[in-house]
Protein backbone atom coordinates (compact mmCIF):
# COMPACT_ATOMS: atom_id res chain seq x y z
CA UNK A 1 0.00 0.00 0.00
CA UNK A 2 1.54 3.29 -0.92
CA UNK A 3 0.15 6.14 1.78
CA UNK A 4 0.30 9.79 0.60
CA UNK A 5 -0.69 12.19 3.47
CA UNK A 6 -1.78 15.33 1.69
CA UNK A 7 -3.02 18.71 4.21
CA UNK A 8 -2.61 22.54 4.23
CA UNK A 9 -1.15 24.51 7.17
CA UNK A 10 -0.90 27.89 8.08
CA UNK A 11 2.58 29.40 7.55
CA UNK A 12 3.17 28.61 11.40
CA UNK A 13 2.13 25.16 11.29
CA UNK A 14 -1.40 25.01 12.36
CA UNK A 15 -4.50 23.11 10.26
CA UNK A 16 -7.51 25.66 11.81
CA UNK A 17 -7.73 27.49 14.98
CA UNK A 18 -7.58 26.74 18.16
CA UNK A 19 -11.51 26.52 17.92
CA UNK A 20 -11.18 24.06 15.03
CA UNK A 21 -13.27 26.11 13.06
CA UNK A 22 -12.03 25.11 9.33
CA UNK A 23 -10.21 27.96 7.48
CA UNK A 24 -9.59 28.53 4.23
CA UNK A 25 -6.01 27.95 3.86
CA UNK A 26 -5.08 27.23 -0.18
CA UNK A 27 -6.85 28.36 -2.61
CA UNK A 28 -8.54 27.29 -6.20
CA UNK A 29 -5.37 25.53 -7.77
CA UNK A 30 -4.67 23.62 -4.69
CA UNK A 31 -8.18 22.60 -4.18
CA UNK A 32 -8.04 21.32 -7.89
CA UNK A 33 -4.67 19.16 -6.92
CA UNK A 34 -5.97 17.75 -3.95
CA UNK A 35 -9.37 16.79 -6.19
CA UNK A 36 -7.10 14.88 -8.73
CA UNK A 37 -5.15 13.06 -5.90
CA UNK A 38 -8.55 12.12 -4.68
CA UNK A 39 -9.36 10.62 -7.90
CA UNK A 40 -6.53 8.56 -8.48
CA UNK A 41 -6.76 7.41 -4.98
CA UNK A 42 -8.82 4.10 -3.91
CA UNK A 43 -9.51 5.79 -0.55
CA UNK A 44 -9.36 9.06 1.54
CA UNK A 45 -8.53 8.26 5.02
CA UNK A 46 -9.43 10.92 7.45
CA UNK A 47 -9.49 10.63 11.48
CA UNK A 48 -13.30 11.33 13.37
CA UNK A 49 -11.78 14.55 14.89
CA UNK A 50 -11.81 16.08 10.95
CA UNK A 51 -15.32 14.15 10.29
CA UNK A 52 -16.55 15.96 13.45
CA UNK A 53 -15.29 19.14 13.21
CA UNK A 54 -15.85 19.86 9.28
CA UNK A 55 -18.32 17.13 8.35
CA UNK A 56 -16.38 16.92 5.21
CA UNK A 57 -17.62 14.79 2.32
CA UNK A 58 -13.93 13.15 0.78
CA UNK A 59 -15.43 13.04 -2.11
CA UNK A 60 -14.54 14.08 -5.73
CA UNK A 61 -15.50 17.51 -6.85
CA UNK A 62 -14.97 17.02 -10.64
CA UNK A 63 -17.11 15.37 -12.50
CA UNK A 64 -15.41 14.37 -15.39
CA UNK A 65 -12.80 12.85 -12.96
CA UNK A 66 -15.64 10.60 -11.36
CA UNK A 67 -16.80 9.72 -14.97
CA UNK A 68 -12.82 8.89 -15.69
CA UNK A 69 -12.93 6.88 -12.90
CA UNK A 70 -16.08 4.80 -13.48
CA UNK A 71 -14.73 4.18 -17.34
CA UNK A 72 -11.68 2.65 -15.59
CA UNK A 73 -14.12 0.30 -13.92
CA UNK A 74 -13.68 2.09 -10.80
CA UNK A 75 -16.73 3.85 -8.55
CA UNK A 76 -17.20 7.03 -9.01
CA UNK A 77 -15.73 7.75 -5.62
CA UNK A 78 -12.65 6.21 -3.87
CA UNK A 79 -14.03 4.54 -0.31
CA UNK A 80 -13.86 6.72 2.64
CA UNK A 81 -12.10 5.44 6.01
CA UNK A 82 -12.50 7.06 9.23
CA UNK A 83 -10.10 5.83 11.81
CA UNK A 84 -12.84 6.62 15.21
CA UNK A 85 -12.01 3.58 17.71
CA UNK A 86 -15.53 4.42 19.95
CA UNK A 87 -17.99 4.97 17.05
CA UNK A 88 -18.44 9.35 17.59
CA UNK A 89 -19.21 9.56 13.74
CA UNK A 90 -22.40 11.02 13.79
CA UNK A 91 -25.07 8.67 12.08
CA UNK A 92 -25.86 11.51 9.69
CA UNK A 93 -22.36 12.82 8.83
CA UNK A 94 -21.57 13.29 5.25
CA UNK A 95 -19.19 10.52 5.30
CA UNK A 96 -22.10 8.02 5.34
CA UNK A 97 -23.77 9.42 2.65
CA UNK A 98 -24.14 6.90 -0.71
CA UNK A 99 -21.98 8.91 -2.73
CA UNK A 100 -18.97 6.50 -1.80
CA UNK A 101 -18.63 3.34 0.24
CA UNK A 102 -16.92 3.92 3.27
CA UNK A 103 -14.76 2.17 6.11
CA UNK A 104 -14.57 2.27 9.92
CA UNK A 105 -12.05 1.91 11.90
CA UNK A 106 -13.18 1.01 15.31
CA UNK A 107 -11.52 -0.71 18.20
CA UNK A 108 -12.47 -3.82 20.42
CA UNK A 109 -14.09 -0.78 22.81
CA UNK A 110 -16.38 0.44 20.43
CA UNK A 111 -20.06 -0.15 21.25
CA UNK A 112 -21.37 -2.75 20.20
CA UNK A 113 -25.00 -1.24 18.87
CA UNK A 114 -23.25 1.95 17.58
CA UNK A 115 -21.13 -0.68 15.37
CA UNK A 116 -24.66 -2.05 14.15
CA UNK A 117 -26.26 1.28 13.47
CA UNK A 118 -23.24 2.37 11.07
CA UNK A 119 -23.41 -0.80 9.47
CA UNK A 120 -26.88 -0.43 8.80
CA UNK A 121 -25.91 3.08 7.46
CA UNK A 122 -23.78 0.83 4.80
CA UNK A 123 -20.57 1.46 6.56
CA UNK A 124 -18.00 -1.94 6.61
CA UNK A 125 -16.74 -1.64 10.32
CA UNK A 126 -13.54 -3.11 10.59
CA UNK A 127 -12.25 -3.34 14.04
CA UNK A 128 -8.18 -3.85 15.56
CA UNK A 129 -6.77 -2.62 19.11
CA UNK A 130 -8.37 -2.70 22.30
CA UNK A 131 -9.20 0.94 23.18
CA UNK A 132 -7.61 2.73 19.95
CA UNK A 133 -7.54 1.73 16.18
CA UNK A 134 -4.32 -0.48 16.09
CA UNK A 135 -3.31 1.30 12.71
CA UNK A 136 -0.85 -0.94 11.25
CA UNK A 137 -3.34 -4.03 10.87
CA UNK A 138 -6.25 -1.55 10.03
CA UNK A 139 -4.59 -0.15 6.85
CA UNK A 140 -3.76 -4.39 5.75
CA UNK A 141 -6.96 -4.96 6.36
CA UNK A 142 -7.81 -2.00 3.40
CA UNK A 143 -5.00 -3.31 1.49
CA UNK A 144 -6.67 -7.06 1.51
CA UNK A 145 -9.93 -5.14 0.51
CA UNK A 146 -7.86 -3.70 -2.63
CA UNK A 147 -7.23 -0.35 -1.39
CA UNK A 148 -3.16 0.27 -2.94
CA UNK A 149 -3.18 4.06 -3.11
CA UNK A 150 -4.48 5.69 0.45
CA UNK A 151 -4.97 9.13 0.66
CA UNK A 152 -4.86 10.78 3.99
CA UNK A 153 -6.27 14.29 4.61
CA UNK A 154 -5.97 14.43 8.56
CA UNK A 155 -6.27 16.18 11.02
CA UNK A 156 -2.99 16.35 13.04
CA UNK A 157 -3.67 13.40 15.75
CA UNK A 158 -4.36 10.86 12.82
CA UNK A 159 -1.06 12.11 10.86
CA UNK A 160 0.99 11.83 14.02
CA UNK A 161 -0.17 8.14 14.50
CA UNK A 162 0.53 7.00 11.13
CA UNK A 163 4.26 8.54 11.09
CA UNK A 164 4.73 6.87 14.36
CA UNK A 165 3.69 3.34 13.12
CA UNK A 166 6.26 4.04 10.28
CA UNK A 167 3.09 3.94 7.34
CA UNK A 168 3.16 7.36 5.67
CA UNK A 169 5.10 7.15 2.28
CA UNK A 170 4.89 10.79 1.00
CA UNK A 171 3.38 13.81 2.74
CA UNK A 172 2.42 16.44 0.52
CA UNK A 173 1.89 20.15 2.33
CA UNK A 174 0.70 23.33 1.28
CA UNK A 175 1.63 26.31 3.31
CA UNK A 176 -0.48 29.09 2.95
CA UNK A 177 0.36 32.89 3.55
CA UNK A 178 -1.48 33.07 7.17
CA UNK A 179 -0.91 33.01 10.60
CA UNK A 180 -3.12 31.48 12.68
CA UNK A 181 -1.03 30.56 15.43
CA UNK A 182 -2.30 29.20 19.41
CA UNK A 183 -0.68 26.90 21.43
CA UNK A 184 -3.66 24.62 21.71
CA UNK A 185 -4.38 25.11 17.86
CA UNK A 186 -4.05 21.87 15.46
CA UNK A 187 -1.09 21.32 13.72
CA UNK A 188 -0.19 19.10 10.92
CA UNK A 189 0.95 16.19 13.47
CA UNK A 190 0.01 16.20 16.94
CA UNK A 191 -0.15 13.08 18.99
CA UNK A 192 2.55 13.05 21.87
CA UNK A 193 5.32 13.90 19.44
CA UNK A 194 8.57 12.61 18.77
CA UNK A 195 11.87 13.32 21.24
CA UNK A 196 14.73 11.93 20.07
CA UNK A 197 14.53 10.01 16.75
CA UNK A 198 12.40 11.42 14.02
CA UNK A 199 10.93 10.76 10.71
CA UNK A 200 13.47 11.92 8.20
CA UNK A 201 12.02 13.05 4.63
CA UNK A 202 13.52 14.17 1.59
CA UNK A 203 12.06 17.04 -0.11
CA UNK A 204 11.16 15.97 -3.34
CA UNK A 205 9.06 19.35 -4.45
CA UNK A 206 8.81 22.52 -4.08
CA UNK A 207 6.18 24.77 -6.36
CA UNK A 208 4.37 27.99 -6.07
CA UNK A 209 0.52 27.64 -5.98
CA UNK A 210 -1.78 29.64 -5.42
CA UNK A 211 -0.41 32.39 -2.73
CA UNK A 212 1.08 30.02 -0.80
CA UNK A 213 3.38 26.92 -1.60
CA UNK A 214 3.30 23.08 -1.98
CA UNK A 215 6.40 21.07 -0.24
CA UNK A 216 6.26 17.45 -1.11
CA UNK A 217 8.27 15.15 0.95
CA UNK A 218 9.54 11.28 0.25
CA UNK A 219 9.55 9.51 3.89
CA UNK A 220 13.11 7.39 4.35
CA UNK B 1 11.80 49.67 12.83
CA UNK B 2 12.14 47.19 10.76
CA UNK B 3 10.92 43.79 12.75
CA UNK B 4 11.91 40.55 10.79
CA UNK B 5 11.09 37.34 12.65
CA UNK B 6 13.54 34.52 11.57
CA UNK B 7 12.92 30.48 12.46
CA UNK B 8 13.58 27.04 11.51
CA UNK B 9 10.60 24.68 12.09
CA UNK B 10 10.01 21.12 11.67
CA UNK B 11 7.85 20.02 8.19
CA UNK B 12 4.74 20.04 10.90
CA UNK B 13 5.53 23.62 12.32
CA UNK B 14 7.35 22.63 15.54
CA UNK B 15 10.35 24.87 16.92
CA UNK B 16 11.15 22.00 19.29
CA UNK B 17 10.16 18.68 20.58
CA UNK B 18 7.57 19.03 23.46
CA UNK B 19 10.31 18.40 26.13
CA UNK B 20 11.40 21.91 24.43
CA UNK B 21 14.99 20.27 23.99
CA UNK B 22 16.40 22.79 21.10
CA UNK B 23 16.47 20.05 18.10
CA UNK B 24 18.42 20.78 15.02
CA UNK B 25 16.31 21.64 12.01
CA UNK B 26 18.34 23.45 9.90
CA UNK B 27 21.99 22.83 8.13
CA UNK B 28 24.79 25.05 7.55
CA UNK B 29 24.00 27.27 4.73
CA UNK B 30 20.95 28.30 6.75
CA UNK B 31 22.97 29.04 9.98
CA UNK B 32 25.32 30.94 7.68
CA UNK B 33 22.56 33.06 6.43
CA UNK B 34 21.04 33.79 9.64
CA UNK B 35 24.61 34.74 10.80
CA UNK B 36 24.39 36.85 8.48
CA UNK B 37 20.81 38.67 9.27
CA UNK B 38 22.33 38.63 12.71
CA UNK B 39 25.29 40.97 11.52
CA UNK B 40 22.99 43.16 9.96
CA UNK B 41 20.57 43.81 12.47
CA UNK B 42 20.27 46.58 15.31
CA UNK B 43 19.89 44.20 18.14
CA UNK B 44 18.52 40.65 18.10
CA UNK B 45 15.20 39.58 20.34
CA UNK B 46 14.12 36.34 22.00
CA UNK B 47 11.60 35.77 25.13
CA UNK B 48 12.63 34.71 28.32
CA UNK B 49 11.09 30.68 27.35
CA UNK B 50 14.04 30.38 24.47
CA UNK B 51 16.50 31.70 26.82
CA UNK B 52 15.33 29.35 29.26
CA UNK B 53 15.89 26.08 27.25
CA UNK B 54 18.04 26.88 24.86
CA UNK B 55 20.80 29.90 26.67
CA UNK B 56 21.59 31.02 23.63
CA UNK B 57 24.23 34.15 22.97
CA UNK B 58 22.54 35.89 20.09
CA UNK B 59 25.97 36.55 18.62
CA UNK B 60 27.54 36.66 14.83
CA UNK B 61 29.46 33.61 15.21
CA UNK B 62 31.65 34.79 11.62
CA UNK B 63 34.61 36.93 12.91
CA UNK B 64 34.76 38.94 9.75
CA UNK B 65 31.41 39.92 10.24
CA UNK B 66 31.95 41.22 13.17
CA UNK B 67 34.90 43.31 12.02
CA UNK B 68 32.87 44.41 9.66
CA UNK B 69 30.41 45.87 11.84
CA UNK B 70 33.76 47.32 13.67
CA UNK B 71 34.85 49.01 10.79
CA UNK B 72 31.69 50.21 10.56
CA UNK B 73 31.59 52.00 13.93
CA UNK B 74 28.96 49.40 15.02
CA UNK B 75 29.94 46.77 18.31
CA UNK B 76 30.78 43.45 16.93
CA UNK B 77 28.02 41.92 17.74
CA UNK B 78 23.86 43.75 17.44
CA UNK B 79 22.36 44.36 21.05
CA UNK B 80 20.44 41.66 22.61
CA UNK B 81 16.80 41.98 23.64
CA UNK B 82 15.08 39.49 25.80
CA UNK B 83 11.12 39.81 27.07
CA UNK B 84 11.10 38.76 30.26
CA UNK B 85 8.00 40.10 32.19
CA UNK B 86 9.34 38.99 35.61
CA UNK B 87 13.33 38.46 35.00
CA UNK B 88 12.88 34.36 35.31
CA UNK B 89 16.55 35.28 33.43
CA UNK B 90 19.06 33.08 35.36
CA UNK B 91 21.82 35.71 36.71
CA UNK B 92 24.56 33.05 34.46
CA UNK B 93 22.80 33.14 31.31
CA UNK B 94 24.60 33.83 28.82
CA UNK B 95 22.97 36.49 27.11
CA UNK B 96 23.97 38.86 30.31
CA UNK B 97 28.21 38.04 29.30
CA UNK B 98 30.00 40.85 27.79
CA UNK B 99 29.90 40.17 24.16
CA UNK B 100 27.05 42.10 23.69
CA UNK B 101 25.03 45.05 25.06
CA UNK B 102 21.92 43.86 26.83
CA UNK B 103 17.75 45.12 26.90
CA UNK B 104 15.44 42.95 29.55
CA UNK B 105 12.13 43.95 28.98
CA UNK B 106 10.29 43.60 31.68
CA UNK B 107 7.00 44.48 33.50
CA UNK B 108 5.72 46.63 36.71
CA UNK B 109 5.34 43.46 38.24
CA UNK B 110 8.97 42.62 37.87
CA UNK B 111 10.72 42.31 41.42
CA UNK B 112 13.12 45.13 42.18
CA UNK B 113 15.70 43.43 43.07
CA UNK B 114 15.88 40.99 40.56
CA UNK B 115 15.66 44.19 38.05
CA UNK B 116 19.01 45.28 39.94
CA UNK B 117 20.39 42.06 39.61
CA UNK B 118 19.68 42.43 36.16
CA UNK B 119 21.13 46.40 36.13
CA UNK B 120 24.39 45.23 38.13
CA UNK B 121 25.06 42.37 34.81
CA UNK B 122 25.23 45.20 32.68
CA UNK B 123 21.98 45.12 31.35
CA UNK B 124 19.56 48.11 30.51
CA UNK B 125 15.88 46.96 31.98
CA UNK B 126 12.95 49.02 30.19
CA UNK B 127 9.61 47.94 32.16
CA UNK B 128 5.92 48.60 30.32
CA UNK B 129 2.90 46.73 31.10
CA UNK B 130 1.48 46.10 34.25
CA UNK B 131 2.12 42.02 34.35
CA UNK B 132 3.50 41.05 30.77
CA UNK B 133 5.95 43.21 28.60
CA UNK B 134 3.62 45.88 26.29
CA UNK B 135 5.38 45.10 23.37
CA UNK B 136 4.08 48.60 21.36
CA UNK B 137 5.87 50.98 24.12
CA UNK B 138 9.08 48.41 24.39
CA UNK B 139 9.84 48.81 20.81
CA UNK B 140 9.06 52.29 20.56
CA UNK B 141 12.02 52.59 23.72
CA UNK B 142 14.43 50.27 21.30
CA UNK B 143 13.81 52.38 18.61
CA UNK B 144 14.46 55.38 20.13
CA UNK B 145 17.69 53.95 21.29
CA UNK B 146 18.73 53.37 17.47
CA UNK B 147 17.34 50.04 17.27
CA UNK B 148 16.23 50.64 13.02
CA UNK B 149 16.79 46.36 12.25
CA UNK B 150 15.24 43.97 14.82
CA UNK B 151 15.72 40.49 14.13
CA UNK B 152 13.28 38.40 16.20
CA UNK B 153 14.27 35.22 17.07
CA UNK B 154 11.57 33.27 18.91
CA UNK B 155 9.85 31.38 20.25
CA UNK B 156 6.40 30.55 19.76
CA UNK B 157 4.93 32.88 22.30
CA UNK B 158 6.85 35.90 21.26
CA UNK B 159 6.67 35.71 17.92
CA UNK B 160 2.44 35.30 18.56
CA UNK B 161 2.35 38.33 20.48
CA UNK B 162 4.37 40.60 17.86
CA UNK B 163 1.70 39.45 15.29
CA UNK B 164 -1.21 40.66 17.39
CA UNK B 165 0.54 43.96 18.15
CA UNK B 166 0.78 44.63 14.15
CA UNK B 167 4.60 44.71 14.67
CA UNK B 168 6.33 41.88 12.31
CA UNK B 169 7.34 43.64 9.01
CA UNK B 170 9.05 39.95 7.55
CA UNK B 171 8.87 36.68 8.10
CA UNK B 172 11.29 33.84 7.76
CA UNK B 173 10.93 30.52 7.62
CA UNK B 174 13.55 27.80 7.38
CA UNK B 175 10.96 24.25 6.94
CA UNK B 176 12.98 21.25 7.62
CA UNK B 177 12.69 17.90 6.45
CA UNK B 178 11.63 16.27 9.82
CA UNK B 179 8.67 15.71 11.37
CA UNK B 180 8.69 16.40 15.38
CA UNK B 181 4.95 16.29 16.31
CA UNK B 182 3.34 16.88 19.43
CA UNK B 183 -0.03 18.92 20.59
CA UNK B 184 2.16 20.56 23.10
CA UNK B 185 5.38 21.10 21.68
CA UNK B 186 6.03 24.90 20.38
CA UNK B 187 5.36 26.19 17.28
CA UNK B 188 5.94 28.96 15.03
CA UNK B 189 3.45 31.03 16.74
CA UNK B 190 1.81 30.17 20.02
CA UNK B 191 -0.40 32.54 22.46
CA UNK B 192 -3.69 32.50 22.29
CA UNK B 193 -4.38 32.16 18.42
CA UNK B 194 -6.19 34.19 16.31
CA UNK B 195 -9.94 32.72 15.74
CA UNK B 196 -11.29 35.60 12.78
CA UNK B 197 -8.84 37.59 10.93
CA UNK B 198 -5.57 36.71 10.44
CA UNK B 199 -2.31 38.30 9.62
CA UNK B 200 -2.12 37.96 5.88
CA UNK B 201 1.24 37.64 4.33
CA UNK B 202 2.49 37.93 0.70
CA UNK B 203 5.04 35.19 0.01
CA UNK B 204 8.04 36.91 -1.37
CA UNK B 205 10.47 34.02 -1.80
CA UNK B 206 10.81 30.33 -2.08
CA UNK B 207 14.20 29.15 -1.47
CA UNK B 208 15.88 25.25 -1.00
CA UNK B 209 18.83 25.80 1.34
CA UNK B 210 20.31 22.44 2.82
CA UNK B 211 17.95 19.71 3.18
CA UNK B 212 14.54 22.24 3.55
CA UNK B 213 13.80 25.57 2.06
CA UNK B 214 13.43 28.52 3.22
CA UNK B 215 9.89 30.73 2.62
CA UNK B 216 9.78 34.34 3.19
CA UNK B 217 7.18 36.48 3.14
CA UNK B 218 6.30 40.27 3.79
CA UNK B 219 3.56 41.39 6.07
CA UNK B 220 0.42 43.21 4.71
N1 LIG C 1 -6.09 21.97 6.83
C1 LIG C 1 -6.27 20.70 6.54
O1 LIG C 1 -5.77 20.20 5.53
C2 LIG C 1 -7.09 19.85 7.48
C3 LIG C 1 -7.33 18.51 7.17
C4 LIG C 1 -8.02 17.73 8.09
C5 LIG C 1 -8.45 18.27 9.29
N2 LIG C 1 -8.21 19.58 9.57
C6 LIG C 1 -8.58 20.14 10.87
O2 LIG C 1 -8.00 19.33 11.88
C7 LIG C 1 -8.85 19.32 13.02
C8 LIG C 1 -9.11 17.88 13.43
O3 LIG C 1 -7.89 17.26 13.67
P1 LIG C 1 -7.68 16.34 14.93
O4 LIG C 1 -6.22 16.10 15.03
O5 LIG C 1 -8.40 16.91 16.09
O6 LIG C 1 -8.48 15.03 14.55
P2 LIG C 1 -8.22 13.79 13.57
O7 LIG C 1 -6.78 13.46 13.44
O8 LIG C 1 -9.03 14.01 12.35
O9 LIG C 1 -8.95 12.67 14.42
C9 LIG C 1 -8.35 12.28 15.62
C10 LIG C 1 -9.14 11.18 16.24
O10 LIG C 1 -9.03 10.00 15.45
C11 LIG C 1 -9.27 8.92 16.30
N3 LIG C 1 -8.30 7.85 16.10
C12 LIG C 1 -8.61 6.54 15.99
N4 LIG C 1 -7.51 5.82 15.92
C13 LIG C 1 -6.47 6.66 16.00
C14 LIG C 1 -5.06 6.46 16.02
N5 LIG C 1 -4.52 5.25 15.93
N6 LIG C 1 -4.29 7.55 16.16
C15 LIG C 1 -4.83 8.77 16.25
N7 LIG C 1 -6.14 9.02 16.24
C16 LIG C 1 -6.97 7.95 16.12
C17 LIG C 1 -9.11 9.43 17.72
O11 LIG C 1 -10.41 9.48 18.33
P3 LIG C 1 -10.89 8.17 19.08
O12 LIG C 1 -9.89 7.88 20.15
O13 LIG C 1 -12.25 8.52 19.56
O14 LIG C 1 -10.88 7.14 18.03
C18 LIG C 1 -8.59 10.82 17.56
O15 LIG C 1 -9.04 11.72 18.55
C19 LIG C 1 -10.09 20.08 12.65
O16 LIG C 1 -9.99 21.38 13.18
C20 LIG C 1 -10.05 20.13 11.14
O17 LIG C 1 -10.66 21.31 10.63
C21 LIG C 1 -7.56 20.37 8.67
N1 LIG D 1 13.71 26.60 15.95
C1 LIG D 1 13.91 27.86 16.24
O1 LIG D 1 14.21 28.67 15.35
C2 LIG D 1 13.72 28.34 17.65
C3 LIG D 1 13.97 29.68 17.97
C4 LIG D 1 13.73 30.11 19.28
C5 LIG D 1 13.23 29.23 20.23
N2 LIG D 1 13.01 27.94 19.89
C6 LIG D 1 12.43 27.01 20.87
O2 LIG D 1 11.23 27.58 21.34
C7 LIG D 1 11.02 27.18 22.70
C8 LIG D 1 10.77 28.41 23.54
O3 LIG D 1 9.66 29.07 22.99
P1 LIG D 1 8.52 29.65 23.92
O4 LIG D 1 7.41 30.03 23.02
O5 LIG D 1 8.30 28.70 25.05
O6 LIG D 1 9.21 30.92 24.58
P2 LIG D 1 9.57 32.38 24.08
O7 LIG D 1 8.63 32.91 23.06
O8 LIG D 1 11.03 32.43 23.78
O9 LIG D 1 9.37 33.16 25.45
C9 LIG D 1 8.06 33.28 25.93
C10 LIG D 1 8.06 34.09 27.18
O10 LIG D 1 8.41 35.44 26.91
C11 LIG D 1 7.85 36.23 27.93
N3 LIG D 1 7.18 37.41 27.41
C12 LIG D 1 7.32 38.64 27.89
N4 LIG D 1 6.52 39.48 27.27
C13 LIG D 1 5.81 38.78 26.37
C14 LIG D 1 4.79 39.11 25.46
N5 LIG D 1 4.34 40.37 25.34
N6 LIG D 1 4.28 38.13 24.70
C15 LIG D 1 4.74 36.88 24.81
N7 LIG D 1 5.70 36.48 25.66
C16 LIG D 1 6.24 37.45 26.45
C17 LIG D 1 6.80 35.38 28.63
O11 LIG D 1 7.27 35.02 29.91
P3 LIG D 1 6.96 36.01 31.11
O12 LIG D 1 5.44 36.12 31.19
O13 LIG D 1 7.60 35.38 32.29
O14 LIG D 1 7.58 37.29 30.69
C18 LIG D 1 6.70 34.14 27.77
O15 LIG D 1 6.42 32.98 28.52
C19 LIG D 1 12.24 26.41 23.13
O16 LIG D 1 11.94 25.03 23.05
C20 LIG D 1 13.28 26.77 22.08
O17 LIG D 1 14.20 25.71 21.85
C21 LIG D 1 13.28 27.48 18.64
Amino acid sequence: MHVVVNAAMSADGKLSTREREQVAISGPDDFDRMDRLRAESDAVMVGVGTVIADDPSLTVDDAARRAGREEAGDPPNPARVVADSRVRTPPDATVLDDRAHTYLLVSQAAPPDFVEQMEDAGATVIATGQDRVELVTALAKLEGDGVDQLMVEGGGELIFSLFEEGLVDELSVYVGSSVIGGRDAPTLADGDGFVDSFPELALSDVERIDDGVLLRWTVA
